[in-house]
């Protein structure tokens, strides 16, 4: 999984099956520094991520699964809302 | 999903089993500023997205389920046409 | 999926079960420019690609359905040769 | 699957089904050099890797099979806890 | 597919069920001029690849389809043991 942060929300009307009643959030990555580390991500949310809240985000076929009674064309999903992260000092 | 810009259109008669009756756009990736952001995508579309439109693309097996009951070889799917979007300033 | 030009051809007598008769190809990624996009990708082809031709290239687990009876531990094929394409003048 | 070093943890107590009880790990990719070697990604474990050692990744659907009765909605976990590893000098 | 050269092996005694009795190559990617071309990749074995032999690895779900019936957590593998390789001259 890789961590983002939420930047924003996109809409579309026209869209394929499956993709009805979706929210889906605009992903900016992060490093544990809270630097940007790549492209933003559209991800699928169900749990409620806000604007700025640090996620967790799944991608690929993993992401899809959570729909598995149902053809959801996703390949990326918010998977958990970040309490708190901790980063060890494990150089030698 | 990434944000990408429909840029074109392409082609092939001779083709796998499956790829039949396919519309197959040609992407560019963008961010949501606009810039160009990474290598052009080939992607399937049922939607009608046209030259120029901004649209929401899956992409790997997510993107086939679409087709489950049919073997279809695609890896990329248009999945969206974008009316909006809104990205927050949540810098702190 | 991604545009390629068919480079060469790689030829294996060890190995995997389902590797068997398959036409195993050098891909150069390119762009629609014709310039090189990325490292080359060893691909399956069933269709008859030949030297110097542009292809659409499929990754993943979708490249592997058209042969959804048998175990092919592959992860690319050629699934179309481009007969043309057309990139619009989209830009605002 | 990529060499890993642990370098953290990470909590969500908000989170998709599925994730309940998995202890996730923050994983630093690095060469056999010792040398890091891409973003961080953010992995399962159920094997007990601690803070600084070396792990082996799997990335995709196939770290999810080990749930395959559950819908665990992941894309990368620990598989493995290096021992040791011997890198050839093959340069001709 | 990518082409690799076998650069090492790695051990691991504490590991994730299915991951039992696997012969695990470091695999350096390479161009089809031998020069590196990214990231080292741990790849399993069952073909009896060596040190510096240049192999054929295929990496996510296809590399696990070869263990069916079993819960093998790779997502990459040796699938050939290149034997010869012919690099055509398409420049226009």
């Amino acid at each position: 999984m890789l961590l983002g942060k939420v930047i924003g929300s996109v809409w579309a009307t026209q869209k394929e099956d499956g993709m009805e009643n979706l929210k889906l959030l605009v992903i900016q990555p992060i490093d544990f520094s809270g630097r940007e580390a790549g492209a933003t991500v559209i991800a699928a949310d169900r749990i409620g991520a806000g604007a700025g809240e640090k996620v967790i985000i799944s991608r690929g076929s993993p992401a899809r699964i959570l729909f598995s009674g149902k053809n959801v064309p996703i390949d990326a999903m918010v998977v958990g809302i970040v309490d708190s992260y901790e980063i060890a000092d494990t150089d030698e």
